[in-house]
């Protein structure tokens, strides 16, 4: 099977996925259709190509021996040029995460299936198990902010307190969304402050690191939104709303970056039996946000001034803006009422990063995917939206959820506070930025090239001397190759200078030193340098 | 529940499983009593220690709402200062693999269960499977070499070669055996050079990789054993061993790292039905090993020359020793006719690098782990052997399995060598050689301090200040701390350099810079500068 058949058959797959998945949603006919049409253009192209008639249904082979080559549904490989841009950004934040202090830990990629029950309410049910082959049942990680809060219950005497940061794969059962870039498996990168320290000082300090990361990945003019749970719960209960209503109404406002106002208040209404009256108070309070004016503005506010738990946020929220100031990062902070957060385990300050809805930033997220060996989930990504490329918040009761759970009556918490960069979504942005061929995988730094009788044992000597000075150094895995070809892997490869030999050159016990990336300069042919010398030239002008 | 009676607890558990093998092993009562007595010696502290009486079989809790606070069977936590020696460890080898023109792909930790299937032989029983959850059927992958096959095979046609290197998680549903540190959850990291190259020279440069990486990583003196498959099979032909016999007699010899010569022949001839005579002939040649003398020799023998494998293979030895010496890495190297390597899909050269037997060695190995918050996993380690620390081979076929499968008549393969580092290995023999408190888990160079009178704002504004400047610094997240705790933080956290600020030295617009390392140089009490060439002062002692 080719390369593009392979990418047939998977964007066949996951169309008919996709087209299932439109019908259990009850999707309009006429987008139903359209994808329809799309998936018998796709059957026909395949057809074609392979010269065999293809089963019903998609991907599926009519020989029991046969199987489609592809990653699991909802998942994808990262080619060479991809894991350049993934690593030079993983490289740029933990860069971020050490300034402040950050170390690192690992935990397993699966947990007991018992530490996730019970912490991701009805998202559990996309928690991935694996089978029981006897022994312990265990589920893959959903999130990293779970398998870190065991290992502070375990590990409690040794870490009351850390500024921890995790780089890992996370797993969702979820519906793979194509037009929304949601993947099953896919990074989450964390930072979060664990410990009893002095009010709202890490809660700044995180969102400070948050513009420094998302200011150092340069993915574009974003604000931080920021709201407060305790200002939340006040400002539902002076609304009116019913203590047992609190968190679905909470769910329902949290919609309110992708709804307009009417369908919100709609579902608080018709769906969740809210009064109609509350409803607009709540509206009213929702639709404000800013910088420290509203923050002063609510202050004054007769109802919540008379609500406990909104003053104590309110309360924070001043510490909070008192110390973005100091942080320099009032600028990008947005206090928005309408701010809730779906996760139920935040106890105090919440914040989301998103872009501004600017041309520069449309412009990008409006270009296609760059990439030949880009997986067919990337298909439908340039639709990819404006949102969140970052969010966090204060959970001070998570760990206690697990050492509490083991000590009679002394409880063993340990509150924290954390960030989750969104580093899929930022990572299709930088694709996105860049051009494609422009990508350099390698780190090759000089190619060893023979002009005329091959020379193999002489160009591996080479490369010997070059390897044991630090300098980074390939050539042709051939006997006899010609000229051009080691010049074309030059180019391919993007590598900036090359060192050429020839009988002439051994014996005069000289090299010839090349700048590729400038090839028609005065010394086109190569600048002629002793043997002895070579590694000092090349180091200068590799600026080691 | 505190950290020991975690560790405590998981140790039972641990204990608790292993005699459980013990017995199905039918291991000596002697040996079991032994680590009975232990457990109950455990059980007996832990009562102590939670004042609660235990539940009869050991981890499982009589309460139904209750729960061990563990990572799953066989899988383990990294602290920070762990990685921080695993994170330098990753980078060294990475900057190896660079060094020779490396670049790295990402592939999802569970690939489609049928890829997997009939890679591994019996070990396939091994293979961690997700459970049905819908959809497709999937497991955990069991190295990174079959799916990197498996991603070449459906991206061919632009990786018709490539030099790969890859870092991740494999899983092995083994029974974990503690005293040999074999994990069900642990690292590979694999570099493969994929494509039709000229004969042996890149098998030659995987070769001068390895020992490149196991010198960089200064794991010990070491060998690195190398064999053929070509000229192994040719030696069994010779020997008088049938051909069906050929892969388990294989088998046989790949343990004679292990057991002594009487007992491979025992297995050879009792179990698995050879000839006495043929084992015999085998023992002659099996206990041969050195360098190009070796060679020669072999290729004067009479009844391997009359072998087309056996001459095949030796005139590959040929060519690799002769790249070995233009490589320099021929001292390192011993050709070894013992080594046989398990698994199945090498075709070509294989090698395999181990510790060599000397004092050094093992005195580190006889080590205790150190680390308080090691894995209780970890309490045999003491014991762990000399042995391979790095392994690989040529395996010419098996991106045909994937290609193949999926093109009629037109063969679509790709032809690789490769080296695995035994990281995890590795990992354990560096955590021997250095000192657990002397780890420096953080990369933090600077603390801010105040005397007296707390200055919170202007501690932050300070650190905001070396932030801007790519200065790492941290502070203490308090309002009014004390001297002697701040200067507990930077003992404890290895921090080289303090800037100490007081009433005084914010009205004179100074700084105090202090050396932490030294503190009882002249400069004692710090070092006075304007507060306007903090920066450069800091960074020239950080030597930025």
């Amino acid at each position: 099977m080719t390369d593009s058949e392979a990418s047939l058959k998977q964007q066949i797959t996951e169309l008919g996925d996709k087209i299932r998945q439109l019908k259990v949603d009850k999707a309009a006919k006429d987008v139903i259709d359209q994808e329809v049409a799309v998936l018998k253009q796709l059957k026909a192209k395949l057809a074609v190509a392979t010269g065999e008639p293809l089963p019903a249904s998609g991907g599926k082979s009519k020989k029991a021996t046969q199987f489609t080559l592809k990653t699991p549904k909802g998942t994808r490989d990262f080619n060479d040029k991809e894991m350049a841009v993934r690593e030079a950004m993983f490289d740029t934040i933990k860069g971020v995460f050490r300034k402040h202090g950050g170390v690192t830990i690992d935990t397993p990629v699966f947990e007991l299936k018992e530490i996730l029950s019970g912490k991701y309410g009805e998202d559990s049910k996309l928690i991935y198990d694996l089978e029981d082959q006897g022994g312990e049942k265990c589920s893959l990680r959903y999130d990293l902010t779970v398998p870190f809060s065991r290992f502070l219950a375990m590990n409690s005497t040794l870490y009351q307190n850390i500024k921890r940061y995790h780089i890992g794969k996370v797993y969702r059962r979820d519906q793979p969304a194509m037009t929304k870039g949601r993947m099953r498996e896919f990074y989450q990168c964390d930072f979060d402050i664990a410990g009893a320290h002095e009010p709202m000082v890490p809660d700044a300090e995180i969102v400070r690191i948050a513009v420094e990361v998302l200011t150092a990945l340069d993915v574009g003019d974003f604000i931080i939104k920021i709201n407060h749970r305790k200002v939340l719960d006040g400002m539902f209960a002076v609304c009116g709303v019913p203590e047992d209503k609190i968190r679905p109404i909470s769910s329902a406002v949290d919609k309110m970056d992708k709804l307009p106002w009417e369908e919100v208040r709609k579902e608080m209404v018709d769906e969740k039996g809210l009064d109609p009256a509350a409803a607009d108070r709540i509206g009213r309070y929702i639709c404000l946000s800013g910088g420290e004016d509203l923050l002063n503005r609510l202050l004054q506010d007769e109802q919540l001034k008379a609500n406990a738990s909104a003053m104590a946020g309110l309360q924070d929220m001043q510490l909070f803006f008192r110390y973005a100031k100091v942080f320099k990062i009032a600028d990008w902070v947005s206090f928005d009422l309408s701010l809730a957060r779906g996760l139920d385990y935040y106890t105090g300050v919440i914040y989301e990063a998103v872009l501004v809805d600017s041309e520069e930033n449309k412009n990008i997220l409006a270009q296609e995917m760059p990439g030949q060996a880009k997986a067919p989930q990337d298909a439908d990504e340039s639709q990819v939206r404006l949102g969140s490329i970052a969010a966090g918040g204060r959970y001070d009761e998570l760990v206690g959820m697990f050492a509490g759970s083991n000590r009679k009556g002394k409880s063993n918490n340990i509150p924290c506070v954390g960030v989750s960069v969104g580093v899929e979504r930022v990572f299709s942005i930088l694709m996105r930025k860049q051009k494609y061929e422009e990508i350099k995988a390698n780190q090759t730094e000089v190619y060893v090239i023979a002009v005329g009788d091959g020379l193999l044992d002489e160009r591996m000597a080479i490369a010997v001397e070059l390897w044991e000075n630090g300098i980074k150094a390939e050539y042709m895995f051939k006997a006899k190759p010609k000229l051009q070809p080691q010049f074309t892997a030059c180019d391919r490869d993007l590598i900036p200078l090359s060192v050429i030999i020839g009988k002439d050159e051994l014996a005069k016990g000289v090299v010839k030193i090349k700048d590729m990336q400038n090839k028609n300069a005065d010394e086109a042919g190569g600048v002629e340098v002793p043997y002895t010398e070579m590694v000092a030239e090349l180091k200068r002008r590799l600026g080691h």
